[in-house]
């Protein structure tokens, strides 16, 4: 089949200044360090970039701070798939439009959030956002964000009819995830995303086109090496990469309930990335807390376990 | 104990043209009628408003209007507390300078929404707000909507230091909601108000300052009787009254399963009040349907069986 | 309307010996305690008494100390409602006839649980159950637990047709609460529980004929206070009765989070009953642990504000 | 590491005849059947054996039944891992005790249920039942059932010191899966399943030791197949063969909402087996509605296009 977007594509970090503010320097350099990882696009404004957190000059700031660092990789230059993170359709054609501006070649939109939806009025959302814009759409089931679990069916005849462009899958529902494989398998240009870092080899085993992997930060090219394992079909050494890869997803279980559950995961990535110095602080949005020099200390022990510093 | 608000405070719907665009005539004519009907204050861009479908622009121009409608009212000007609707903290703040500019004597917000937080990033969420803004904050208790039921010890505290002016309870909670209650009773001008139709005698009786009913915007008198008969403690007559307006609010009902919850419940209050002659049209924010001929003959009879119409 | 069931209707708690085993002695005293505190009713195997924690054996041993000591009253005798707690159709009927044999004189049923039934399996459910057995059946609202909101809409039409005698409602759901008491009241014979402790005032304002009060344990001359304030229309009274109850309740919330929830509750009761030397041990069902010295330090400071000790 | 228990050990399901009585006849039938499928146990008493909805005698009769007909099978005869499905510890054990004397040679308990526990009380749960019994205990991870999700860091500790023999996971959360793979693998004699149909390609790829299908009462030489390439490594068969298995599954949606959820799926497996002439009818437990004549077409569509018939 066809594909428009495909591989390891980590949605991409927001570094922010001890004060609060937007590390543009460090975004540039961890931008760098996703290329040399040799990803294959890069996930801009997605849940791991704190996006619900940013004002809209921050999101713009992001947006063409990573886009021109991708545009300066010369034939490393990767496609950016940005989420437009709003909570009903007109505002979501509001933030898409403005992204698309600053770079943007697809789209990643949820369900409504906070606004109580159903299926139909989801499927009025993704006509409606498609009718507007011009780029490939792609669909994000997070229902542990939206409370909506978007239906194998809806996203099929969508994609059979062009609405959308593809799927980030971060539903958790592994069984779904294989059906909507399964039924999608013959629509063209159709790309299905897990957004789970450690069931990464049974997705690809299942078919997906790609993985959007949060720790993927970190490690980029132990997930262009899973992938690349699983292309040649070498299933036991994708295995054991993606065992390796989980353990090193481990430092997201360091902060033990300081920190609130975002604040973890998001802030362990951003933590071993200062280790690894590819960031300058760890540093996260209003309200969540920073994590601190113990958390650190055994991120760090589990970066060098696994070879990372 | 001194109280800053209280009484019936409904939520304002927002009516629109058939083409989607804010009805500013009807609107005004709202506002008139719910100044008419003995209102004691206006809540501007709630739930009931379809806050979370309308465009910043859009809800500028709500707020701006119902400002207009009230301050011509001379003596019958109540106060406008207008909801803050953001998703994190930095986005509230934003957004509640905005409608502070246009009139808002009083802000309303939730908890974070589509971000997973926990009590502390709450606390903090509502500490920096307060900091960042110079008028009364209402914390909206809705975990239907925010998947976080906000705990009666952190609203208690946040009244006692004067970080929040009151609660606005849609909890569905009346256990929490009585406790809540009970514990702030000697807080100075800390009000506390349910967004429950059927249920405010009891939330009288138990010492709510103030009620927030979307049905409020169909039969304003109705509850403002009720309101009166409590305060001069007539309970029998409150609670007949009470009995009539849940007769009413079976409007909401009449939509069997065709449109989502929202459309269902907010659609009903648009339709009644076209009904009634009040606003020109029932139309319901993009992608929520309207409601349909039969649906609005079914709310005609309940309106006429209760002398609506 | 006729009524069978109505008033102060407290669910018994159960006494346990330190190794474990029913401690009867002390249960015919508590039984001895509630009907000398002029309750109209006992509700037996309840949530209140761990009936899930129970054996068979342990259960029929419980039904029948109660009868004897409900049989040894004379004219203090109050109609026995007992719980027949199973997870499915066919099972319930069993419990509910083996409980009947030793006394009881109503049954109280839950929809489903484990099992994941829907509304058509619920009326199919209670219909099976009320063809087996000729006692009334209570249906038990308690979502919290069985993880299905009973509709409103089918307890009516239960109700109407004789199926179903009432409602012990534990939903936490007022609105509900509220619309099924204007639903039911012109049905004979049906009579609606509120299971909640704070909010008696209001249900019974709201024309609940009953409340099957976990605190009723306690303190259940209190309850019959407010209940006999009600039905002589002395609101102010009720609620005043009532926030002294809620502040006896605050009991519940002394284990901060070192047991589960639902031992901090029922081990609470029981913690209040031992200091009042109505039962012997404080000891709590398998595998939950039972409140310590502080919390029953805690307990008793809370129980003598209050004059109870 | 050493094993107990693996490879495929379907839940067998429970045939009942038109007047609701349980099928021996079609049960031995069916136990042959899944024996002659090749399969490596047979789980009895399993959510997919409509276990919630047995009387005890009922299920005493199930397991008997099926214990003659393995017993019987000579060196066919596979291990019994039996249910002992109750909602609190006592009366889990008393359920054990009595299976384990029919024949069960590893027992399967769920956390408890209706009744709320927390993670304190689950391991003292396990950990009575334990003592109480003498033989292999599995943990089954149920939430949809429980709405209590075994936590990983339970299950390894209880499973280190051989509390539990393993762990039978239908959590639909494969993230939390395969870190218990991970952070099991060094522990002996402990065996992991899934039970979930559509994704035990994934599974075994990540290390799990068995997989308990509901499906696989339809099709128990497919998950064999699957199983075998597997276990050789050739994970592109295995997978081609899980493709071809999620597309039998698909009987599990003929049913479009008509009957329950429940209903649906164990519904499509008896219709199924019946269709293929290994039970006499599709018959379900009371209150559940058994499949019709159309459903049944479709599902008959389903096995021919997979040459199932």
């Amino acid at each position: 089949m066809s594909s428009q977007f495909h591989g390891v594509i980590p949605p991409v970090v927001t570094p922010r200044h001890p004060d609060g503010s937007i590390d543009t320097a460090s975004l540039t350099n961890l931008t760098k360090h996703l290329l040399d990882g040799g990803v294959d696009g890069l996930f801009v404004l997605g849940s791991s970039a704190e996006v619900p957190y940013m004002t809209n000059a921050e999101r713009d700031l992001v947006v063409s701070t990573i886009a021109e660092a991708n545009n300066a990789a010369g034939d490393a230059r990767v496609p950016l798939i940005v989420g437009a993170n709003e909570q009903t359709t007109n505002r979501v054609i509001e933030e898409a439009k403005r992204v698309i501006d600053l770079g943007a070649e697809a789209i990643v939109v949820t369900s409504m959030y906070y606004a109580i939806g159903n299926v139909q009025e989801t499927e009025t959302h993704y006509r409606a956002i498609h009718e507007a814009i011009d780029k490939p759409i792609f669909a994000y089931d997070v229902p542990v964000r939206t409370h909506f679990k978007l239906p194998t069916d809806l996203l099929v005849k969508l994609g059979k009819e062009g609405v959308i462009a593809g799927v980030k899958d971060s539903s958790g529902d592994d069984v779904s995830f294989r059906q909507l494989l399964l039924a999608a398998k013959d629509v063209p240009n159709f790309d299905i995303f897990t957004g789970h870092e450690v069931v990464v080899d049974g997705a690809l085993l299942g078919g997906a086109q790609g993985v959007v992997p949060g720790l993927g930060n970190v490690d980029p090219r132990g997930y262009k090496n899973l992938y690349e394992a699983a292309q040649a079909g070498d299933w036991a050494k994708a295995a054991a990469e993606q065992d390796r890869l989980a353990d090193v997803f481990e430092i997201v279980y360091t902060p033990n309930g300081r920190v609130s559950g975002g604040a973890a995961g998001l802030g362990a990535f951003k933590t071993a990335l200062q280790v690894m110095g590819i960031i300058e602080s760890n540093t996260m949005s209003t309200p969540m807390l920073s994590l601190n020099a113990e958390e650190t200390a055994a991120i760090k022990g589990i970066l060098q376990r696994n070879g990372l510093v």
